[in-house]
């Protein structure tokens, strides 16, 4: 790396926030997705957006490729390096800007975690909706990129929907100031657009965020299955009947072991198969009349016992057991492959029992945590990436679950997006076409293909597609 | 225009689908933003996909502009041919082509007529949310284009927050079929970039549309009131509350009379200044828990009578005056300028002062109808267009109503879009740089600006742009 730029960007940032040799790079190789690394050739540490677009400007003069980077919690790889270049870490941008309780909004950096904002709003009796399992870690900025979801996103929507404006700082060091107004629309909605674009388009710096009113009255039912398809069967008869909790969640047996053996000790029932846990919101009337709603469906397809949360200590500790599920599989074998995976909701019953085949053919560990409403399973697969072998095996399997999704009419991903991990997807569900307008739509933004090189996009579709249509022009 | 082209074009819609000859043509020279015109060149009306593919592919070839028009209500002259070349009409692309009731997602054309859509899917117990006023007339893919509210987008989202996915034919005459799961994400959300593009990108000839569960029960409250801004303040507070009805809708005086002196006669009082109608979604429990809930507020802001439809026949009465206002202002004058005006929830009554004060200053009648939940405005100047000097005022009072909205933290459009009516006011919203973004974004779709041109971005910002940004590379 040319010693001139690392001078410029050590002028711009300072001495702490430039990390060069070996040993403090190395966290930054890859993030959740821990089968794919590479150690980036510099880490910047920038503070706010204008440090950031200086930064970005330096990198455009020298064309260094650029990956942003949150928690690194991301799990389809978005954040690792694999192009090589400079990864622009947002950790030291963590300040709450403003909040404007009046609106319900607040303006934070693009480094605040996620549970960090709901702290700071809860005083004004705000929170903010969406809530991904790594919540406690994942920054405000990365899921924005990601465009993640949460438990609570079967009512309140995924990210895009809490996203009010952006400031940006593009590829070539420019500043802009997108927004969008609550009534959604205003010509293009390029604020919609960045959401989920995996950094592909450039560095969201400070971000207004939409926040909700804290449910007055919450209610957590816990109904326990002996099975796991009958669950599924339960959630969508929820749905179909109209019913609109604010969250559907599954577990399964082996989850359950994992988080009964942990410290969590949700105290989920070790005999069941499943366990279903749905939360329902609103007032005391309305929460009382879902619940009775709900009660006589959850018994019908076979809940063997229905547990309600007696106090807000019970309710915690039932979504402990959710949240710190992934953690808690730490026991069963040291890696874990969490894959996202998306059919419409019709169909769960069909891709978990396609799945636990797909998992038994290849002699896998699989174990079940998933958004049932959303149609969002997540097949958990533990293994040991040392062994060549099994690792062959585990990814074979990712790749058979997503071509059973797109068999059954889902999609490539619910939440966790496309990143390293499912670019040769991109393939198996979208023509050239479709892959060239994105191309298209990307060069845009960064027609030097610089911003996070090598993801969401298959880079050889780009280069046909600049071959093959001349009347594209710019294409 | 090269005769070869319209030949061209003939032989693949037939002689019914071109409209050639200058009675026929002149329909089509303007939307319902009647102050600005232009007949085009030709009309051409394809049955499907495949004739738009093909009518694009020609049009490519001979570089003509092409404007697609559903059913020219839209209110920003968005379907008006101002730079010439050809009306792509979607007015004969009218079928549902199917219905998933399970799935809760219906297919069609892009030419169906809004309220069609619930009408066919009743039977299976759903409807489309989106309602705008010109449900009876307005085409779905109009609502695509313009990114649609309605009364109802106060609690289920514009229009955007519906498609599930578009099949679009670009500029040069391909096929696109583009969708975005349930769970919202997966990488570049160019359907949600598509909706609200208002033409410049390509034409969507099919989408797919979620539907939702028609609501068991709903409650539709009539509050009156004796001042304008009190109607306000209760929206506000109703909000404030945490409250979710699915509709706030104001009405005021002048709008009362021209409803109550029409066929319509709603049955609003009229010696109110304002009303303010106020509707209730879900089961029986949830309906009864939030209307005891918004009575008191209601009443806390001075509603001196508080009316609930007592049956389906009062409902449809008292929404019909309301879907039915714009038509009755014919009453009041031979034209009518709905303006489409955006500010923070909050700003509601400081929005309707000011609009008060520029309209009598400019000697001008204002009519207030509004998405009161939405902090969307419509102040409906009623005047004569052959009256050159009253034209004048009317425009001249809606951009100052524009520039109070930026002044509020508001927007240029709530629902109608940009268009052709506030090209000039994205300048005093947007910088240099927003609008560079957006034009590599419309280059990406269109690179020879021959979609819809003139509207939405404006162009010399386009020229300015490429000439400017060299290492935008092409831009």
């Amino acid at each position: 790396m040319d010693p001139k730029l690392i001078d410029g960007l050590r002028a711009i940032v300072g001495p702490a926030g430039l990390l060069a040799d070996d040993v403090r790079r190395k966290p930054y190789e890859s993030d959740a997705l821990a089968y794919l690394k590479r150690i980036p050739e510099l880490v910047v540490l920038p503070r706010d957006t204008r440090q950031c677009a200086a930064v970005m400007e330096l990198c455009a003069r020298h064309r260094v490729p650029v990956v942003a980077r949150g928690a690194g919690t991301g799990l389809s790889g978005g954040a690792t390096p694999v192009e090589g270049g400079i990864v622009l870490g947002l950790a030291r941008m963590r300040d709450v800007l403003a909040i404007d309780p009046e609106r319900r909004i607040a303006r934070v950096q693009a480094g605040v975690v996620n549970s960090d904002l709901s702290i700071a709003t809860a005083k004004h009796g705000l929170f903010y909706a969406p809530d991904p399992s790594s919540q406690k870690a994942c920054t405000l900025g990365g899921n924005v990129a990601e465009n993640s979801g949460g438990p609570h996103c079967f009512r309140h929507g995924s990210t895009t929907r809490h996203v009010e404006g952006l400031v940006i700082v593009t590829a070539r060091g420019d500043v802009l100031d997108l927004s969008r107004p609550r009534a959604d629309p205003l010509g293009l909605d390029l604020v919609g657009l960045f959401v989920g674009s995996e950094g592909l388009f450039g560095i969201a710096t400070e971000l207004t965020l939409r926040l909700l009113p804290i449910p007055p009255v919450t209610e957590t039912l816990l109904a326990i299955y002996t099975s796991l398809e009958a669950a599924c069967q339960a959630v969508t008869q929820v749905i179909a009947e109209g019913l609109e909790p604010s969250a559907l969640e599954i577990i399964d047996k082996l989850t359950i072991e994992a988080v009964e053996a942990s410290v969590l000790a949700a105290g989920y029932p070790q005999d069941a198969e499943a366990v279903l846990l749905v939360e329902v919101e609103g007032s005391e009337a309305e929460v009382a009349s879902q619940t009775r709603a709900l009660e006589p469906i959850l018994r019908a397809f076979g809940a063997f016992e229905l547990r309600r949360a007696r106090d807000e200590a019970e309710r915690a500790r039932l979504w402990a057991g959710r949240k710190g599920a992934f953690g808690a599989m730490g026991r069963i074998a040291p890696d874990l492959y969490v894959i996202d995976a998306v059919v419409p909701r019709t169909k769960l019953a069909a891709l978990v029992r396609a799945t636990t085949a797909i998992c038994r053919e290849r002699r896998l560990k699989l174990a079940n945590v998933f958004h049932a409403g959303d149609g969002n399973l997540h097949p958990n697969i533990s293994y040991d990436r040392r062994d060549q072998d099994e690792l062959a095996r585990v990814i074979d399997a990712g790749h058979a679950i997503l071509r059973t999704c797109i068999e059954h009419g889902g999609a490539l991903s619910g939440e966790h997006g496309i990143g390293l991990e499912k670019l040769e997807a991109m393939e198996w569900l979208f023509t050239q076409d479709d892959l060239a307008a994105m191309c298209r739509v990307k060069e845009a933004w960064d027609p030097e293909g610089r911003m996070n090189p090598g993801k969401l996009i298959p880079v050889h579709t780009c280069m046909e597609t600049r071959s093959a249509l001349p009347s594209g022009g710019r294409a």
